[in-house]
């Protein structure tokens, strides 16, 4: 395989864009991408989307954003793996560029989300879980993520208010962030007092939904003549990738409170980059939920099992600390529009590499690790990114 | 790249399945596949699907099938590119085993329609044309279609009646296919007679939606010690594989009767596979509609422009003429289950390339092409195989 280089990347703000169709947003990332790459066209498209069929009626997404930015005649397709759509799709397009048979792919995920009823959209990002055993039953996303706080913190003595700094860290992060839905910071007091959604989960541990696009364009790393991209920014590569699967129901799984899939993928990822946790300058995590930030760094080799919290307490999880998460706000402030929400991700990572990340920039981002779960724990991509 | 093997194959009967869900019909596609190649576990698992969000409830689908079939921890994601996500998901599926990230893979199409109103399936297909500017309009599909059907008798001045080979042909290959919806042969009269549903496409030009799956499991062709499968059929290998895309809108093209994404895909696979028309012995066309066939046929090299129906008529598409189409019975009578069928196209190119296709054996068929298509010719994916 050839090694894949990102040389463009762009994102519109997350947010609640009533004035711009699914395909006006992952358009603005694209043509943001290309500009930043200096290129206009590439062979092929990859899209992550959770939801177009359901909240957008539209299908064949891949043709339909191709089209709208003039990719004539470029293959074209959706992926989708619920939340993890973004992380699938970028896998998908690096993949493609890897083996020989594309030479540039633009990867774009998009999700527009708020312009159906909160009932509409919470029963659509249901079906990410399993449709005949888990909503069926009248479980909601979140209702699955309080089911395994609380088994979490019954198992291993941690509060509620144990949790806080995974939430605190990202709005921090994202108030120095312009594409961030929630770009406010909040106290210690903000999260204790806010209102009960899913007990134990509140809303300071839940991350928004939003409307947005992060779009990446890639080429093989052989076909870069320099260390820099178009516009002078340092050229990314991509050093490991790998995806694995879990049981779709938690209750299928052996130890609800460990995320195999996240573990598996992690090490598959470290392995192909022959790095290990330890090598990691920062780690853009799944925060769906205050309780993933903790499962994600336990699985990944972060912090022991059971102990993820502790490096939210010590400050491990800031800018300045051991392994800074959430960097430009993570999915809790930045803002998570499902399918896009790995692409957003993988852009954020490039910001810091690139050390274009401002006011959050991370000291010594030489190689950061991104990690996009679809399904609570069920898909779970991990990409490790290098200078 | 690698070169791909399929070493084993898999469907279920296209039809109205109301007593099996989507995994279920998954599964069964999946294990025949398995239980054929001899072989109970893959590394990826790549799922063609269109409407299991909008119709079925149910997104995260290649980790929900991939649970369900005991492929614990393997990756999996669905690829979707409306009618095409079959052909794309095989392609997909291909390109993974082909970069050396993969050494086996199954891809499995499947798609469940029968269990919604017909209003709301007939409402969920409009997804693959542009919401905005077609479906919006009241355009279904069937109408989109219609319109081009139209166009082209007036253009090349040909009679619906020309158009009847291509309908008698597919029901008289169903009638010998036990997998196929609608296993009966039809006459000319019959199709005359048939009642008008979007002038001038009569139900005898309009392919049945239906519920159903089929699989495919992926090698690399280094891999296979053998020119046998584990079963004792012929090891098939992938020689082209492309797609591309136009317009997504059928008013936006620059001829709306020359599907110039199926000539491109068509010469990609051919240079790929250094073959010409001529070379094909046999082509699973995507018969949606009576007048795609005679485009299809046009584009990819077997028909001048304009020419399409005189193969019909001149029996070149028959089981025993110059190049067969539809040889299980097509999308018109083996059935159109939407996100399947792209996988169905390729499972039957294997099952003429193995010689197992029985009383629809094609003589001489050592060359195999497939081509699947999303939307009016928006989005086409091409597939050349041979033993």
């Amino acid at each position: 395989m050839r090694k894949v280089a990102v040389i463009g990347i762009g994102q519109t703000p997350v947010s609640e864009h009533w004035d711009k169709s699914l395909k006006e947003l992952a358009g603005e990332a694209i043509f943001a991408a290309m500009v930043d790459a200096g290129r206009n066209s590439v062979d092929g498209l990859f899209v992550g989307n959770m939801l177009s069929g359901s909240l957008n009626k539209q299908e064949n997404l891949g043709t339909l954003i191709g089209d709208w930015v003039g990719l004539h005649n470029a293959e074209a397709i959706k992926v989708e793996a619920a939340c993890g759509s973004g992380g699938s799709a970028f896998r998908a397009g690096m993949i493609a560029v890897a083996s020989g048979d594309l030479d540039s792919a633009i990867v774009v995920g998009v999700e527009k989300m708020t312009d159906t009823k909160p009932t509409e959209t919470t029963a659509a990002l249901a079906t990410a879980a399993d449709a005949d055993w888990e909503a069926a039953q009248g479980v909601s996303f979140v209702a699955i993520n309080a089911l395994v706080m609380r088994r979490y913190m019954h198992e291993y003595g941690w509060k509620h208010t144990d949790f806080a700094p995974f939430s605190i860290t990202a709005h921090a992060n994202a108030a120095n962030n312009p594409n961030a839905r929630l770009s406010f910071a909040i106290t210690e007091t903000d999260y204790q007092k806010a209102r009960m959604i899913a007990e134990p989960i509140n809303l300071l541990d839940a991350s928004p939904i939003g409307d947005g696009a992060a779009a990446v364009l890639l080429v093989p790393f052989e076909n870069v003549n320099s260390k820099f991209t178009g516009n002078g920014s340092p050229v990314v590569t991509i050093a490991g990738s790998a995806s694995a699967t879990d049981s779709i129901a938690v209750h299928d799984r052996q130890d609800p409170t460990w995320l195999s899939a996240a573990a598996l993928s992690a090490q598959k990822a470290y392995d192909q980059a022959g790095l290990s946790p330890a090598q990691i300058d920062f780690f853009e995590l799944h925060d769906a939920f205050s309780i993933m930030s903790a499962l994600s760094l336990e699985a990944c080799g972060f912090a022991d099992r059971g102990q993820g919290p502790r490096l939210g307490l010590d400050g491990d999880i800031f800018l300045r600390g051991r392994i800074p998460i959430a960097t430009m706000g993570g999915l809790k402030a930045r803002g998570h529009p499902v399918g896009a929400t790995g692409v957003y991700q993988i852009v954020e990572v490039i910001q810091q590499l690139r050390g274009q990340a401002e006011r959050n920039q991370s000291e010594h981002a030489q190689i950061g690790m991104a990690q996009n779960i679809g399904g609570s724990g069920a898909t779970i991509v991990t990409h490790i990114l290098r200078k």
